[in-house]
């Protein structure tokens, strides 16, 4: 929804010597610099707000190395996470984050994104083991120093974690090595629905209390479980609903299945359905991730504008009671689909492009959630991003010192300001 | 080992306005400031080598916020490990990182320090929400904007992993918020003994794969299981032995016992000896925690110098062959005890610290065992820190261009050079 602003230039480097050269010479000639996955980030993240060099790194699509052993992988930034789990499809490993859509994992590490699976895999900030970055003039970080791929260390400061949702502004990021997990070996899924958003969270809460080791638990609004009916041929009831799935052995997801039954009917649940075959599991899933084209369907013609917050679980019925009365104030249409055992979640609204005045009141929802979840001790993002749209926001999230801290940060690593310019700060 | 240096004047802040202001009055001087939290650290981290002030801020040790709903709670920098697991004990709640010694909490995030359950629930590192940080100078910085606790956000730098692991370099720790876990339902433990070191490492790869989730998976030598039967009264078999520690419910556990004992049969093990019983399971661990005691009994009147490294598992076999025969050629005693599950393992090597010329070869052996883990792809420290000791291997860990990029980290945060001098860089 960000408006684009093209590069002046593009170039798809085809190794990490090309990137180098490249980047030493945009930055000697005083030339921004926009390193670009797959695009899919959703705050304008690809914007050239002040022209410059877009590096497209989807040629570089080679995965390095696998060692099923170490359980770790390295991956160019042209390789997407589907991508790569189709070649580890036979190795009994599997990478879980999913933010959705099919992204470059080094796009992904760029952003720090997350997605449905990180309640149990944690974000992609959990499971990035090093890093390969190009900084601004040239030179060639291994954040954890080459070849590196051990679980953990203690050894001096964290460049990995700081080059990891740094959004493209300290350096491009040329290769990612990642920690793998054992592939599930059974999965099951279900659905249920609750009598109100305060019972589905409590349910939440309980669940991860009892410890049930839950994949993922994924809550939509009555708004998205009806348009979610209509776009992917569900028969589920219209009402605040979890979709939870769980990985284990089928004895270990017949406890789980048990306790997560007694803990949503102990809550008031209305209905619990079960979905053990795979093709049926498929349906849920399917519909929960075209969730995004059933909020469009609801106005046809309109584009979606999604924003995300994220705050302690505990504080989640109270913001989501919030944003469904500002969505109703500002006569907008959006619904709401979210991580919420992480207190995560989305609202998609949908937006006539044509429509300046629809426009400013989607921006000015978008603020007034933000806000909203910095006042309940959240972040104004638990996994798109600040790119364009929330610098503001991050400034009241963070305070003044976190905000001087952070640009005497960038200052220090990119001190021409040419890396990816006008974001995060 | 390292021999201590005193600071100047040592200073004991009852609040953080205390710290602020002392540590703006000392930058001010030019006096080097030393944070001080239970001193249990193992590289030196608390040696004034420029004298200085230390800042004891053990006074300051109330625990500030409980969130039991959301998983979340703020220490002071002298409540230790155990001061909030017994705080916590009726919440249902616990922290489980587990160094070995009653560690401050914010000591350990100032170490990245790790332990015996980070296999399954992640090092300090994981679990650090946010941090309250003095800045040199005097300013207060929440790495995570004040008063916030969310599970994750993709809000601008992570602030919070720079300071996790910077050994008092960058700041001062005088608060942490913290994840805390579902304590466990059942536990039981096990120990094993195997014909060789390769073996136990492939048992322990195997549990892994097999997504078994293992609490603790400790290894010990023969040399150290001969030690910990004698000090702490065990009659385990003089074997290379892993001690396993396994959370969950009553039903979860039995599965988990079956499929781990099938796994350590298949790499054959020799004897499988299980205890479910809290007094039978508390002794088995308490031998564990013991181990430095049953290594000091080996050589009694010496002293013990305590080195780790963390290496991919897969090289695990080749480093703990090659550190044994290096232990034979310098003419040393050391047992071998460490968290297989993660790479990571400790050498305890007994010195008798009139001997200079054996304090020598203990050192000499210590940067040699790093540089063995170096060329093994993984890392000199896994979890006790560079401190004093480890700057060159640093150094080599991370590259040139890894060592100026920390270098001007620590510039930006630290102008004057006179937080914590002479550790990490």
């Amino acid at each position: 929804m960000h408006r684009c602003q093209p590069p002046d230039a593009v170039v798809w480097p085809q190794n990490v010597e090309q990137v180098s050269q490249l980047a030493a010479l945009c930055y000697s000639q005083g030339m921004p610099i926009i390193p670009f996955g797959t695009g899919t980030g959703l705050e304008g993240g690809v914007c050239a707000v002040q022209g410059g060099v877009c590096f497209n790194l989807t040629h570089m699509d080679r995965i390095l190395a696998l060692n099923t052993e170490d359980f770790s992988v390295v991956v160019e930034p042209g390789v997407t996470r589907k991508a790569l789990n189709t070649h580890l499809r036979d190795s009994g490993l599997w990478f879980p984050v999913d933010p959705g859509a099919d992204a470059s994992l080094c796009g992904m590490a760029a952003t720090g994104a997350s997605g449905t699976n990180a309640v149990r895999y944690g974000t992609i900030r959990d499971n990035v083991l090093n890093l390969e970055v190009v900084l601004p003039g040239g030179q060639l970080l291994h954040t954890a120093g080459q070849g590196r791929h051990y679980r953990k260390s203690a050894a001096g400061y964290n460049l990995t974690g700081l080059f990891v949702g740094s959004e493209g502004t300290l350096g491009l990021i040329t290769a990612a090595t990642l920690r793998l997990h054992p592939a599930p070996e059974t999965t099951v899924a279900a659905t249920c629905a609750f009598p109100s958003v305060q019972a589905a969270v409590d349910s939440t809460v309980h669940i991860l209390q009892a410890a049930v080791p839950v994949a993922r638990i994924e809550f939509l609004d009555e708004v998205m479980m009806d348009a979610c009916n209509r776009h992917s041929k569900l028969d589920c009831r219209v009402a605040p609903t979890l979709f939870l799935e769980f990985h284990g052995s089928e004895q270990a997801l017949g406890e789980q299945v048990q306790r997560t039954e007694e803990i949503t009917q102990s809550n008031g649940a209305f209905h619990f359905s079960w979905a053990k075959e795979a093709e049926e599991r498929s349906q849920l899933w399917a519909a929960r991730h075209n969730a995004w084209y059933a909020a469009l369907a609801l106005r046809p013609g309109c584009k979606g504008y999604a924003t995300d917050v994220c705050v302690p679980i505990s504080r989640l019925p109270e913001i989501l009671v919030q944003a469904k009365e500002d969505l109703k104030a500002s006569g907008l249409t959006g619904t709401i689909v979210g991580h919420v055992g992480d207190g995560n979640f989305h609202c998609i609204l949908l937006v006539d492009p044509e429509d300046t005045e629809e426009l400013r009141r989607v921006e000015a929802f978008a603020q007034q959630l933000g806000r909203r979840a910095l006042a309940l001790h959240g972040t104004c993002t638990g996994e798109h991003g600040i790119g364009l749209g929330k610098r503001q926001l991050l400034q009241e999230e963070v305070g003044a010192v976190g905000i001087e801290t952070m640009r005497q940060l960038k200052a220090t690593l990119d001190p021409r300001g040419l890396m990816n310019p006008g974001k995060v700060l």
